[in-house]
């Protein structure tokens, strides 16, 4: 298949069900970013019908309050955008007022240098350790 | 006030009720860009209790179906970041394949030069006139 999002899993796979997945995306600046992959190929959110972006929703928020009470960051991101791989993905991203790009969206152009503290490392590696956990209450089948 | 979500409309005012608004930005490059701004001032998604999300997703997706019958664009991206203005808003924005920064996000460093066909600019106009029509069935007060 020529999607990247069909043939693989998009990240380190943290957690899934039928009906979405949760990865950890390896972006060494920014710990603790996670993406929600739709397990289908479906190219919009109103490609899919009430019940299915409640339940895809469900899951992004989940993860967002997750990663909140992990990491504490300064902000949250929240973006689908998919122009290159048109499979519905969330992008998850903790922000931070000394991250690289702070406070421009993280596709922009860097502002800033420096090393990534260790602890928001740490902190990230057990927020994914502890994902599956949180998320638990969202696991269903694969119809919405 | 600080916040110019608070201050202002955030640009030009489309529709709104006692919960969220729709303005249009004005990016010239990019016809047919909406936001959907919460009226209080609220930082995270996950600040908004489930019935608060769900009316607000609710505007976000009305929004992005009217802009792809309206537009027929190539991809729709969507993108909550408020790294600057910390007030919950929005971006429904239609991606077209010449478009200044496809496939990159719009935040990215332009790839293409050009200019924005007349007839795209002609229905984001239209677009917008007839947002209200399309958007009476999510008014309601103030309260989720």
């Amino acid at each position: 298949m020529e999607c990247e999002l069909c043939r693989g899993a998009g990240g380190t796979l943290l957690w899934q069900d039928g009906y979405c997945r949760v990865v950890a995306v390896d972006e060494p600046g920014l710990p603790g970013f996670l993406r929600v992959v739709l397990q289908r190929h479906v190219r919009e959110m109103t490609d899919l019908d009430e019940a299915g972006r409640a339940r895809f929703m469900g899951v992004v928020f989940a993860v967002e309050a997750h990663a909140r009470r992990s990491l504490q960051p300064d902000k949250m991101n929240l973006a689908s955008l998919g122009n290159l791989t048109p499979h519905l993905h969330w992008h998850v991203i903790p922000r931070w007022r000394d991250d690289r790009h702070f406070p421009g969206p993280v596709w922009a152009v860097p502002r800033h240098e420096g090393p990534v503290p260790a602890a928001r490392i740490e902190a990230a590696r057990r927020m994914a350790e502890t994902l599956p956990a949180a998320l638990a209450a969202c696991a269903q089948g694969a119809e919405p």
